[in-house]
C-alpha cells in the first residue's frame, strides 16, 4: 500500500477488472465497510458523450457505526461521505485507491472527527494491504 | 442560498422531504448534473443499527461534461467525485446542500481543475439559488 496522490492510498492488483471489484468490496466487507453506490465512469462517459475510457469505477463505501458518529459530531458530513474507494484500469494491471478520510477533519476543522477519522484510515489501510497481497 | 458550514452551501425549501428530493433533482438537472447514486443514510442506519434518525439522503450529482475534463487534469479526482448534494430534514423544513466544489482545487492542489471547478461551482449556484425561491 502506498500514498497515490496527495489525498489518497492505493494499492495495486495484478487481477481482471472484475475481479479487483469484486475483490474489494470483499475487503472492504471485512472492514464493516458496505458498497452503498457503485458509479460505473466509463459506462457514463459513454453513454452520455461517446467518449472511451479505460474502465473507471467509484464505489461509495460506508461503515454504517462510524458514518452515524460522524454525522452525530458534524451534521453536514455528508456533503464528504460515503468513502469513496476508486478502481481504476492502469495498463494491464488495476489501481485500487482510497480517499484519505483525515481529510475530512482538515476540511471540517472538527477536532471530534478526529477519532472516526483515525479509525476509518486504519480499516481503509487494513482493507488495502490485505488487497496488495493478493496473488492470481 | 448561504454558506451552510466551511465546506458547503445551502438552502431551505419549505416542502416535504419527497418533493424537496425531486426538486432538488430538477434543478441539478436543468444545471446538466445528473443524480448518479442515492444513499438513504436514514434508511442504511435503520437498518443496520436500527437507529432512528431523520430523513437524510446524499445524492451523488455528476455533470459528464465538467467530470470529463476533471479525470483528464487529475487521475485520481474520482476519489472526490461526484459532487455530494446533501437533503436533510431539519424540523419542519428541508436544508438541500452541496459541496463546494471549489475544495478540489485545494484538496489536489492541481491548478488545471481551477476553471473546471469554477465552472462546478456557478452551477451549482444557480441550481441552489432555483431551490431558493421555491414557494409551495
Amino acid at each position: 500500500m502506498q500514498q497515490v496522490c496527495r489525498y489518497g492510498l492505493g494499492t495495486t492488483l495484478s487481477a481482471s477488472f472484475a475481479d479487483a471489484l469484486r475483490l474489494t468490496k470483499e475487503a472492504f466487507q471485512k472492514q464493516g465497510f458496505g458498497t452503498l453506490s457503485e458509479i460505473d465512469v466509463q459506462k457514463a462517459l459513454q453513454e452520455k458523450l461517446g467518449l472511451h475510457r479505460e474502465p473507471y469505477t467509484i464505489l461509495g463505501m460506508c461503515n454504517p457505526h462510524l458514518a452515524s458518529q460522524a454525522i452525530e459530531a458534524e451534521p453536514h458530513v455528508g456533503l464528504l461521505l460515503p468513502c469513496n474507494v476508486l478502481v481504476a484500469q492502469r495498463g494491464a494491471n488495476v489501481e485500487v485507491s482510497a480517499q484519505d478520510p483525515r481529510e475530512m477533519v482538515e476540511i471540517t476543522q472538527n477536532p471530534n472527527l478526529k477519532p472516526i477519522a483515525e479509525e476509518a484510515y486504519q480499516r481503509i489501510v487494513a482493507a488495502l494491504t490485505q488487497l496488495g497481497s493478493y496473488s492470481p
